[in-house]
Order: C-alpha cells, then sequence, then structure tokens
C-alpha cells in the first residue's frame, strides 16, 4: 500500500476502500505514514468529503487502534452526552448526576477547554480535592457505586484520534464535518456506551456558526452511532447567548449546584430537563420524569456521592478570584443581543480558558451575567461582572466585550420588538431534534 | 501572521495576499512552518488554485530566498531551454551548444531523472570525467569561453523550492499547475536567463498526458517569464512515442552525437531545430539558421570544448552494457503504436532510472528501439535491444513491454490507416505554439 496512492485517490474524488482507510490509520498511529502525509490527506478529505461508508469505517479503523469498554455487567443501561462546546456550557454537571438518579449509569468520558469553549474537567478540578483522572477500574467502580462518573478520556481510547486531532489542530484541518464526526464518535463507541444524546450548539459561540452545517454534523453523527448499534439522537441548541449566567470554571459549578438544588437560571433548567429525556429514551428508560428527581433532591444525592468518589468534597466553599471589575449598562431599556463568542473570549481572557494544552486555567476566572436577552435592564446598574487573579487583564476583556451588548432603548413589544429600533426576537433553545 | 489563517485562506476559496505568501514560503524555509503545514497548504492550492498574481507572488518569494545570477557581463544574449520530461528527451545535448554556436550564451541548469524521464545530468555522466557540479564562477567560466555550459543547479538558487519540491514528491501534491509552473520557473528565473524556450511534453510518456491540462501549463509558465522580463515562449510537443531511438543515458549520449555530426533520428533533428529557432529568436539574434550550424561542424565543435571544460573526453568510449536482449517484432506489417511509458519504465526498470534520489544509474543500460511508429517491420525481425548490467532484470522489462507495441499486418494506407485494421495515424511533433 502507497501513502501517496491513497492521498491521490482522495484529492482526485475518489472513494477510500476499506483497505486504505484500515492502512492508512494504522500506519498513521505506528508513524509509518508521516504527519506531512496525513495533513495532506485530511486537507483532501476536509475539501472533498467522504461518503457514509467511509466516514464508518474511518471511525471503525481509529477505534480499532485502541481498546473498547464494556458496561453491559452494570445490568442497567448506559446513557452519555456529548456537546460540540459552548459558552456557559455547564449541562454535563447536573445532567450526569440526574440522569443517574433516574435509572441509568452515566459513563461520561469528558475533555479540557481550549479556546474559549470550557472544558468540563476544567469545571470539575475547581471543586478542592476532585481528580479527574480514573484508571478503566475505577471508572467502573464509581458506575456501578454511584451511578455516574466524569472522568478524563484515557490513552487507550482511540489513540489514532488523539494524534490526528493534534495534527489537524495545527494543519488547518478541524472543520471537516467527516472528519469531526469520526473524532467524537470514535471515543463516543470506544468507551460503549448503548444511548448517546448529542448537542449540537449553533451560533456565534459555537463551533458551528450555521444551522445547515450543524443540521449536517448532527446527521453524520446520529448515523455513525445508528451504524454501530449505538441509539443516537441530536439536538440542536441556540448558543447565540451564553448559557445561563456564568462562564467560568467555579462559576459555573456553583450555577449547577444552584440547579441541582431545584433552582438555577431557566434556560440551563430546560437544557438539562431535555436532554435528561432524551438520554432516557434513548436507553429505554420509561416513567421517569427528570423534573420531579431535581425537585426531590435525588438528582444532588447522586451529585454529591460523585464528587466524593473521585476525592472531592462537595461541601468545600469554591475558588473565588481575588479580583472583580462590574461593567454598568450604559442605557437603560431592554437588552437585546449579549454575543456568546465576546462572553466566551472575554471569560477566556481573563483566565478561565488556555491558549495552550499545557497552561493552568484560573479556577476562579470568568464573567457573570446580570442580565440576559429580553431582561430590562436601568443605565448605571451592573450588567456583567468580571472575575480574575491578573486584573491587568481586565483591558482585553472589555475591549472583547464593546460591542458585544446592544440594548434597545423602548420596551419589549408584543411582537418581540424593541421599540427604540432595535428588534427583539426571542430565540427557542432547543432549535431542531435529529433521529435516525 | 498565523500559518493557520493563510491554509484557511485557500481552502476556503480565497486569495492569499502578498504578505501571506511572502511570509509563509520564508517561514517554511526557515523551518517555522512545519511540513505538515506546508503539505496541508500544497493540497489546498493543488485543489482551489491560484490566480497570476498569486503565482507570481509565490514564484517571486522562492527566488528571494536564494541568490540571483546575473549573466549581463556575458555581453551576448542568453538563451535558455526547459523540457517538462519525456522519454529518450536528449534534445538539450545537442541544443545548448548548437544554440552557443549559433551567437548565444546558453546558461542550461539541468537536474537528475526520477522515475520513468531520464536526467539531463545522469546522461552527460556517462561521459568519462564530465561533472556536473561547477560553482557559480566556474559556470560564468565555461559560458564566457565556450557560449554553453550544463550543470547542476545549485542549492543557492530558489532554496525554497528543493525543499517543497521534497515534501511534494511525498505528499501528493505534484500534479498542481500553480506550483509545478513556480517551481521551474523560480530557478529558470533565478538563474537569470533573458531569453526561455519551454518544451511542454504531452501524451503517455508525459507528465502531462492531456493536451489542455499541458496548453495551460505552458500559458502559465509563459506569463510568469513574461511578468518577469524574461522572454518566454513554449512549444507543446508529442511525448506519445519516444524521441529518437534509444533511451537510456549512454545510449542518449551516442545518439546525440550523431545529431551534432549532422545525422540522426529525423524527430530528434526536427525538434533540436525548431527549439533551437525559438531560442534565437527569443533571444533576438536573427540570420542565423541552426540547420546550417548542424551541418558546418560547429554546434560539434561547441560540444567538444563544452565537454571537455567540465573534464570530459569527449573522444571516449561510452560505457555499454554487459547484457543485451533483442525482442524481435511478432509479425511483419506497419509498426502502428510504440508506447512511449512502456518504454520509459522499461528503461528505468533495466537500470537507466532511480527510484530514490540516492540511487546510482547503470550508464549503459536502456532500451534501443529499431523501428518507429509508421515503419514496416518484419517478423522475427529485431524490434527492440534492451541493455543491462543486471540481466535479472530483463523478464520485468519485458513485462512492462508487453502490450507497448501495435503491429498492423497490412499495409500503411494513402490516408494513414494501416489495412490490417489497426489504424495508423501519423502524430505531428510539434503540437502548439504558446507565446506572451
Amino acid at each position: 500500500m502507497s501513502v501517496i496512492d491513497v492521498i491521490r485517490a482522495k484529492r482526485d474524488g475518489g472513494r477510500l476502500t476499506d483497505e486504505q482507510i484500515d492502512w492508512v490509520i494504522r500506519a498513521y498511529t505506528a508513524g509509518v505514514v508521516a504527519d506531512e502525509q496525513m495533513s495532506a490527506l485530511a486537507m483532501a478529505i476536509l475539501l472533498n468529503g467522504m461518503d457514509r461508508r467511509e466516514i464508518n469505517r474511518w471511525t471503525d479503523a481509529m477505534i480499532g487502534t485502541g481498546i473498547r469498554m464494556d458496561f453491559s455487567g452494570l445490568r442497567r443501561p448506559t446513557a452519555d452526552k456529548h456537546s460540540t462546546g459552548g459558552v456557559g456550557d455547564k449541562i454535563t454537571l447536573p445532567l450526569a448526576p440526574l440522569v443517574a438518579a433516574c435509572g441509568a449509569a452515566v459513563p461520561q468520558l469528558s475533555g479540557r477547554g481550549l479556546g474559549h469553549t470550557g472544558g468540563t474537567l476544567d469545571k470539575l478540578e475547581s471543586i478542592p480535592g476532585w481528580r479527574a483522572r480514573l484508571s478503566p477500574d475505577e471508572m467502573l467502580r464509581v458506575l456501578r457505586e454511584v451511578g455516574a462518573v466524569i472522568c478524563a478520556a484515557g490513552d487507550e481510547l482511540a489513540p489514532a484520534d488523539r494524534k490526528l486531532y493534534a495534527l489537524r489542530d495545527v494543519t488547518g484541518t478541524v472543520e471537516s464535518i467527516p472528519l469531526i464526526a469520526s473524532s467524537i464518535m470514535s471515543k463516543k463507541i470506544a468507551e460503549g456506551t448503548g444511548a448517546l444524546v448529542l448537542d449540537v450548539k449553533v451560533g456565534s459561540g459555537a463551533f458551528m456558526k450555521d444551522r445547515a452545517q450543524a443540521r449536517q454534523l448532527a446527521s453524520t453523527m446520529v448515523a455513525l452511532g445508528t451504524d454501530h448499534g449505538v441509539r443516537t439522537v441530536a439536538l440542536l441548541t441556540d448558543m447565540q447567548v451564553p448559557l445561563g449566567l456564568t462562564a467560568g470554571n467555579a462559576l459555573e459549578v456553583r450555577e449547577a449546584v444552584e440547579v441541582l438544588a431545584g433552582a438555577g437560571p431557566s434556560d440551563v433548567v430546560e437544557l438539562t430537563i431535555a436532554l435528561a429525556r432524551e438520554m432516557l429514551a434513548a436507553a429505554g428508560i420509561d416513567g421517569v420524569d427528570p423534573a420531579a428527581k431535581l425537585a426531590d433532591g435525588s438528582a444532588m444525592d447522586v451529585w454529591r456521592r460523585m464528587i466524593r468518589a473521585q476525592g472531592g468534597d462537595p461541601d468545600a466553599e469554591l475558588p473565588r478570584a481575588r479580583e472583580r471589575h462590574v461593567l454598568a449598562a450604559p442605557a437603560s431599556g431592554t437588552l437585546t443581543r449579549l454575543d456568546a463568542l465576546a462572553v466566551g473570549i472575554a471569560a477566556w481572557r481573563l483566565g478561565a480558558g488556555r491558549t495552550r494544552k499545557e497552561d493552568a486555567v484560573q479556577p476562579g476566572a470568568g464573567v457573570e451575567l446580570h442580565a440576559k436577552p429580553g431582561d430590562t435592564v436601568t443605565a448605571g446598574a451592573p450588567l456583567l461582572t468580571l472575575h480574575t487573579d491578573t486584573p491587568e487583564r481586565f483591558e482585553a476583556a472589555l475591549d472583547d466585550l464593546a460591542g458585544a451588548v446592544t440594548i434597545g432603548t423602548g420596551t419589549v413589544g408584543t411582537d418581540g420588538s424593541a421599540e427604540g429600533g432595535e428588534e427583539f426576537t426571542r430565540r427557542a433553545l432547543i432549535l431542531e431534534r435529529v433521529s435516525a
């Protein structure tokens, strides 16, 4: 097999054979195919696409470079959730214990944040003592005893994907739907979950800015999951505005705990319950109402046991940033726009995110929102509070936020428009459902 | 400047800015941009193209990584020729001394063969004592004293191209007209020739199998030369059949010397004279007939002085391969087809070419033709003679030649068709002329 023939086949618009895909993934993982050859192939795939058979085989080949986990011994249906990432997306934190409280086992392998979207592990690490890295045996034990576990994906799941993702990240070949879908799904399939719900974010704060593209990614992943025997559905959800009222690690944990306590921002509660219903349906669990399990404290119980099982103290004080800066509303009226991307970048700059994989994050840093679009604001009252340990970063964060906010100086009309000239339309949070 | 932004711009169908091109070529040459990033960019260029401004700037940037030579001190117009490579293409050997005999200075920087097309330097190295590598000073001295020099392009001309070509060779990104054109032209422009004639080969034995593609490559290179003040024209010439009656290093030198002695195969003579006329016209030299300079021995005089100036003995016996195998005509009739690619691959397999850059070639190896399409052949009479020092390779070469020959068992009709059923159409050698 010659790698140049494989590259040429895709470059010239052809379809790769099963043998070509198996070989190139194995040879790349083993270092026989060089980075510069794989990046040329990735660019050819990005520009010329792959069909369903190719994407399935590509995913299989990546899974085949590592181990597959097996939760059949749990005697409980398993369900997992994956979000494509957004600003203020702390949903996994209340969701995993909630779904466990409803009777499913939730093996949630998560990642860290890079750039403006946060990572679930970074958020949980702001809880004193909590550790992300578990051995497969430890993971299984927590899952059996608690019903939910959130931990780092080990090197043993689809190692080809880890190598390929790092390469794509530096070669401008990230934005390919077949490559994104196979990257996400190879890990989820190898993880061995029986049911999977995908939260595909759409909007300024999301990876996919465009709804048609997000739908295509969702369909591709749902097809991949289905073809591999995982009951998979996807929700397209709005990411034009941050989720909830916080973006930043400890800030988001605090908000997640509010939701688990039966309170919290309505959009976070709505999405948590919607995703929980989808996970339970996909796992074949009927007749349990997740809203009730939030209200009666069962989800909170699982959360506390889950945090403790990984060394964390659920009662510990969460870290707070040393410095705060309040951004006041420049006018009175209706907040018509609060751009998710700008908030995400500001939070990242304040220290909540990292630029390189090896950077540390500030657990207390981030952005707190005092209003959401549709709310009435008063000139001079707090609109956003910025949190950081490094106050020299306030200026850059404020620059990022310039232009991120629009206030309509009238009131919201019955048709949803603000009378001050700027129109306000309340967007649905859940835009669309994609199933097999 | 971020290389990922440059890759994305081209990937998404945009045009690269001058600043992006200058930076990426410099940064790649310096090792700041990694191979895997450049190969992704090369694939994006291959699939999305570059416009005339981008190709010009890309070429300038590659030239700018090295030195530019200057022949203005010669007080003779300079003219060079470049062939895109074919089977049996020994034209440079008689052409350079012929054009020098007509009054131009010919600074011919040449390359080595890779794969089935031969390299001019490999051919000349079959002459005992001759050496390809000259310093810029030595090159200038030979050019001044003899009027023609054929030598290896040094590392000092467009080093970016050398690095990029090696990368493209292993990443399936060779077949891009903008990248091929800028690779060839960066070296020719840096070399400092005033006039340039391009011999763009078309057909089975050529890099470009298709006439429209060859025309596009020719136009791109003519535009590049013209935009850089080099008077450039291109001829599209046939490479469906090998040029002359030999393919292989010493075999081709022998044939070139026959041409310089006023004899030799008619197609080699025709193309040599046609290219000489173009070079002289582009160099502004009127009223000299190259055919007369071949006939009166002046071209042969220059040849002998040129070989001697580089340490070679023009009177030395040329190497011969130790073993020969004669392939007889399987039938009597008209030879209607003799495939250039098959002959090129057979010669390469017999030892005339190399697989990797570091391989040595057998000077005596190759294929000798006893007939060309249109000739009458007799069953059992020699059709091809294979030459090699490693007779175990005869079998593989014969396999390559199976199906390469067609004999029409009738005679050639007045309309060019062979009566035995296979049609024979004599193709023109010079297909088309492309000028600014």
